[in-house]
């Protein structure tokens, strides 16, 4: 048979899957730290819901794996979680309010596949339902820093408001209607440069003036605190810059702070205020590994009824990866691997013991020899080895092998534990 | 719009989601304290994998979704994470053995639902691929009972071996070519009872007096040296009574037992030695939670190449919080809510100390008033609510509630943490 793994998907393989593992557990425990609850939903959904008016859209529907059950239904894998928690919220209508929920899963796209694109992929997605409050926007920005600072991360969040981004498009005397296509134009000064922005805008049909004028305010430089102050001169009243005052303000209060960014604008559509993006600091990993913001129209659009302002974002677990992987060594979780020379029942016992003490323990179960045996706990990185001999046994001694050192030491096993555990 | 789930399927609550989540990680310590290792593939595998001859079979192959993708190449969703191992060996040649992996995922399965059927699923499972000693048998049966008993249940593992089954079966005068629809037969005794059994025997054309021989030994009573002993007497030599011996003899060597029960069969016919159901004791659950066997054939087989030894077990995650969600009524991992009585900034200060003392805590984002955020803590199962009021922060104190008791308490944030921690 030719064994082949279907296009743009990957095994994560033992080693890879310990350092992913970590990462979701780390995320996992900060979003339980800030009070958001755990949801999982199937990875199917009936194509109607997938496909509806104000679900992910049409680029993302031709990406999206169709299938029909044996009742001819026709569903769909899911291609976000957003979507999800929408259906949830909709199908849960005595469901408390905030509701702040955290997600999980794998999420798929029929798409080109590429170095880092897959067809199947990991999203984490936390957002409050339910609060209009800047105090949820800036209570997501500290969890994003408690989150990385956690995985040893050091990160800086970019911060700009949509509502701003509006108002600034206004002063320029950019018509309401075209202020979107302006928007996801601007979006790519960060990835394209200002060349290709000015490009875009110019087949927009936006005279140089106006280009140059939009330009200037994108290019404003200076602390938060005087890039305020300089948009706050021009455009006067704003809603959206009140909106950013007062999350830099919450951010303060609890010993935080993002960077201002006016020239942020985050490529969907749907967000209607706060929009971040979080870069790690000196890594090779230039893009952002967390983003997300303000999106209050949504989920009453998607479901045809109430409002439900809500704010989130979505971490980048791959990315993530990436950037730790370099830094991380680990290749097990195991600590110990047991080596009986002729002692298979005494050997056995001495692994129950380890794992009674909770130390994570391998033992060979091949009858190998020694050498074969270490080269096999070295293979798999394990970093300590014990041998059991009958001679050993007598005296009721272990020799423990430091794999890193090759430092041997005769002890007991409690003595082992203690070494071990300490 | 018409809001639905996909027929067969449902969404985890995080009410629900708590609980299965910590079966989930209890069971993911268990495995890495006996030296297991994570694996994770992709949902989604070729449709030639999924149907080659030695994968899971024409049965479960009529339950498999079926899609294509965009290149129009055939696929399936996995109905199992057996395949997708054995898939994983034969594509990294290079692999130390043994193998010894666990994995934890969802499979689907087209077919009928009911009541605890459904169309996808959690499988969770262990397996140490490369090794045929009985010692790697015994390792299993321990872990098994040290996951149940760091779930807190009390379980019983039966365990019985396909080559002891098949001698038997020599000896009571059934044809080799019978033997297998025999013990597919005798596989329905503990659900259906013996006079099903019976019926099932004569169908297959087997005469009264040798039913009679074979349910004599089903029926064999005593304590495993009992049971044994009454065998050994019948069928002498027997290379499987000698496997379930050195097994029982390891567990015991490491202080484990198990219950040796010559009627358990398995379904399924890939089995060619140990055979092993764990069941909970006084526990609603009837049927058993975690179940497997050793499998030496099939990895090569499938593979078409190689000698492929296996042993695992796969754990009945949906079962287990079954017999564990009447026990646990924890509905959420947030440890106090913050209740800001015109406060917010202070109330946001002190949320983030909790949180920075490693406190799971929520905090009010809907600028409600007391008894409202009260109503919420309440049904949401919070434990604690603070309030922080301004007279009260004068004299640097909080109240806080104790929602099981409703006993409030003065304190500073310094012994509100004090005593959460504790």
């Amino acid at each position: 048979m030719d064994l082949q793994l279907p296009k743009g998907t990957r095994d994560i393989a033992p080693e890879e899957k310990i350092a992913k593992d970590k990462i979701v557990n780390t995320l996992k425990e900060v979003f339980e730290l800030y009070g958001y609850a755990p949801l999982e939903t199937p990875l199917l959904e009936k194509y109607d819901v997938l496909s509806s008016k104000y679900a992910g859209g049409n680029e993302i529907l031709k990406e999206t794996f169709r299938l029909k059950d044996q009742g001819d239904r026709e569903l769909g894998l899911r291609y976000d979680l957003t979507v999800p928690m929408c259906r949830f919220v909709g199908m849960n209508p005595a469901m408390k309010m905030p509701f702040k929920r955290y997600q999980i899963g794998e999420v798929f796209r029929d798409g080109p596949v590429g170095s880092s694109r897959y067809r199947q992929f990991t999203q984490c997605d936390v957002d409050v339902v339910g609060s209009s409050s800047m105090s949820a926007d800036a209570e997501i920005m500290a969890l994003i820093y408690s989150a990385f600072k956690k995985l040893n991360l050091d990160v800086v969040i970019k911060v700009n408001n949509r509502k701003l981004l509006n108002d600034v498009l206004d002063y320029c005397g950019i018509e309401k209607n075209k202020q979107e296509a302006v928007i996801l134009s601007i979006d790519k000064l960060e990835k394209m440069g200002i060349d290709v922005v000015k490009g875009e805008l110019k087949k927009q049909d936006i005279d140089d003036k106006t280009i140059g004028k939009i330009i200037d305010i994108l290019n404003i430089k200076g602390n938060n605190e005087e890039k305020i102050a300089q948009i706050k001169n021009m455009i006067k009243e704003s809603e959206g810059l009140e909106e950013i005052q007062q999350l830099l303000k919450f951010l303060k209060n609890i010993n935080f702070e993002a960077d201002f960014d006016v020239s942020l604008a985050r490529g969907l559509s749907y967000y209607t205020g706060t929009v971040a993006e979080t870069f790690i600091k000196n890594s090779n990993v230039k893009s952002s590994v967390c983003a997300g913001g303000r999106y209050d129209n949504m989920i009453g659009a998607f479901l045809g009824k109430g409002n439900f302002p809500a704010v989130g974002v979505s971490f980048g677990v791959d990315r993530i990866y990436d950037a730790i992987k370099q830094k991380n060594k680990q290749k097990t979780n195991t600590k110990i691997y047991v080596i009986p020379i002729k002692t298979l029942d005494e050997s056995m016992k001495i692994a129950q013991k380890l794992r009674d003490a909770g130390i994570n323990t391998d033992i060979d179960s091949m009858d190998r020899g020694p050498s074969k045996n270490l080269e096999f706990a070295n293979s798999l990185g394990i970093p300590y080895v014990v041998f059991v001999g009958k001679k050993e046994l007598e005296d009721n001694k272990l020799k423990l092998r430091d794999m890193k050192s090759g430092k041997e030491e005769l002890m007991s096993i409690d003595d082992v534990i203690k070494k071990l555990k300490s």
